[in-house]
C-alpha cells in the first residue's frame, strides 16, 4: 500500500527510473515489511518552465 | 470543494475519462451532499515508463 | 493501479466515506476494466483553517 | 521547504509562470520568514480533457 | 480553478495562512484573469517527524 | 530538488521513517547525481479509516 511519489525535473533516464524503483522498492519493503507488491512508485516529470526554485523558473537559470 | 485526483496508467480513452467523471461527481454529490459544482477531477496519466509496481517499471513488464 | 485522493474538508462520517469508497472502486473497476485489489482510495480530510475557496478560509467564512 | 504545488488547465505562458513564481515565492518568504531558495513552486498543467468541473470536461464544455 | 497546495513543516499560524490565503489568490487571480472563487488553496502541514531533508528528519536535526 | 512524497497506512514508528529516509536520499543521490540537500521526503500518514483497497476502507478489513 505505500505509494510513492517522486517528482524531478525533467531529464532523468528510463534507467536512471529503473534503478531508483527497484532500490527504493527493495527498502521500503525491507523497513516497513510490506509486501513487495504492494509498493507503487510514480515518477512525475517536471517541465524545466514549470518549476521554480527561489522564484525563478528551472528554464531562467543561468540567464 | 471536493478535490479528486486519479492517478492512472495512461491509454485510457476520454470517453472512459468522460464516464467516469460523470459516475464519481454523482456519487460524491449525493452521498456528501455537496454541490456538483464543487467537485473537481483530475485525471493524472503516468506514462508506462515512469510507474512502477513490485519495483518494476510498467515499460519491463513481461519482458 | 489506479491511485484515487479525495481532499475533503473535515467534517465527513466513517460512514461516508465507507459508502464513496464503494461506490467509486466500483465505477473506476466497471469503466476502466481493471481489477477491483488495483484501485486505492484515499480521503485526505483538510482542517477547517488550512483550506480556503477564494482566499477566505473555512474557519473565517460567515463571519 | 515550502512545496507548493499549482494545477491549472492548460494554456497559461511561460511568462504567467513566471509571475506567479515570484510573487508567490516572495509572499510566502514574507510572511512565514523562511529563506528564498526554501520555496519550491511546481506548475502542473492540466489537460482540457483530463479535468472535469460538476461532472463535466472542460474539452467538452459549452457544446 | 487553480487547485494549490502547499505543504508546510507544521507550526504555522491560522494568521499566517490566512495572509498567505489573500496574497496568493490575489497574485493567481491578477496574472490568470480567472475569478476569485475558482482559486482554492490547501495548506498541508507535515509533522516534524515525517519530513526530512539530506536524509534527516526535522525532528532530528541540530542533535 | 527531487520531491518525494510516500503515503503510507499509519503506524510506522520514528524509526523507520528515519530509516527510510537515509537510504532513499541516499540512493536518489546517487542514481540522479544531485546534492543530498536537493532531496526532500514527506512521510504522509493515512488513517485506517481513510484509506481504501478494492473498494474496503483498512479499518473495516477482516470484520
Amino acid at each position: 500500500m505505500p505509494r510513492v511519489t517522486i517528482q524531478l525535473v525533467e531529464g532523468r533516464t528510463v534507467q536512471q527510473k529503473r534503478e531508483m524503483a527497484r532500490e527504493i522498492t527493495e527498502s521500503i519493503t525491507r523497513i516497513c515489511d510490506v509486501p513487495k507488491t504492494a509498493v507503487t512508485i510514480y515518477f512525475d516529470d517536471m517541465p524545466k518552465d514549470s518549476y521554480s526554485k527561489a522564484g525563478i523558473l528551472v528554464c531562467d537559470e543561468n540567464k
